[in-house]
């Protein structure tokens, strides 16, 4: 028993690195089935097929994001930042999620649904009692936080040619984040 | 002369279509010529790869996109809107974007790097004069502006869940965004 949840293991992890590189469609479950020491039968048995892997894979992942990284309504600007920090260390995550939804060949992983549901709730919660702003929507706000936060890697096409060469431009670049959300949610004056 | 003229024009039509479903490494140069009636090995004499290939379509495609929507930097938030109605109404072309930022398979087309350069210079000058705000890099602000305004289709795994049902709904998304932008771009008030 031990040992089958270290080979489920195993096969999750080298599923990240083949996903991440090739996207779904490119994705081999015999180049899975090798990088994990194991039969490629036993991914069948364990995961279906190379769909529901993959949905599995980004779930795991999703799963640890809103473990670590506490959505926090009252503090929009630092959400940000730290969505920023994850991105920028787990490109593959980020890699993963672009696949996602250009290849949209997988289903939604139900982790993904629930984590949205609970950040509109509290969002529309710290909109009500004046904490955030109501320029936007729940909705609108958290695309626009999460699109910015992660513009700078492999999630866009527009800023993921960006290297982070020194901690100096990286900080810079998380601050600056954090006052474009600022100014996003803040309160409306005049 | 004119043939070969319509020739290579049929198969940068059959290109794009074909490059938007599958990307560069999915992508099959026999399906691109069949779609354009063609000999497969004209293609090759065309375009020398499949990879020259894509960086051809991309960069055709964008110089429509630089001739279609001209840069405003006075008016950010009506760029916004202008590139945001484009994205919707073309997305083959965003996926083309997305494919080419995940798979990083072909070089970036001349016309990106030039476009880019004549945007940067244009903003720069508007915030010497007052026209834009400061509180953001011209880098920034384009990057911003360009993921804000792509947010809602394939180019983004944020918002590409997203499906304009009515014009209402799609007009509403619009202005958010031009107002997004100009919170963004408006000059520091104290």
């Amino acid at each position: 028993m031990r040992n089958a949840e270290a080979t489920r293991e195993r096969i999750l992890e080298a599923a990240i690195a083949e996903f991440s590189a090739y996207g779904i469609a490119g994705a081999r479950v015999d180049r899975i089935a090798k990088a994990a020491g194991c039969n490629k039968n036993l991914i069948y048995i364990y995961f279906q097929n190379k769909e529901t892997l993959f949905t599995t894979v980004l779930g795991k992942h999703l799963a640890r994001v809103y473990e670590d990284i506490p959505f926090t309504p009252d503090d929009l600007p630092g959400y940000a930042m730290r969505v920023f920090d994850f991105a920028i260390a787990h490109p593959d995550l980020m890699r993963l999620m672009a696949w996602f939804g250009l290849e949209q060949k997988a289903d939604s992983p139900a982790e993904r649904g629930a984590a949205l549901k609970v950040k509109l709730t509290a969002l529309i919660e710290a909109q009500n009692t004046g904490k955030v702003g109501t320029t936007f929507s729940p909705t609108f706000l958290i695309t626009a936080i999460m699109t910015l936060a992660t513009a700078w890697t492999a999630a866009s096409p527009f800023g993921s040619s960006f290297q982070p060469e020194t901690a100096k431009q990286r900080n810079k670049l998380r601050e600056d984040i954090a006052e474009a959300v600022r100014l996003l949610a803040a309160p409306k004056t005049a």
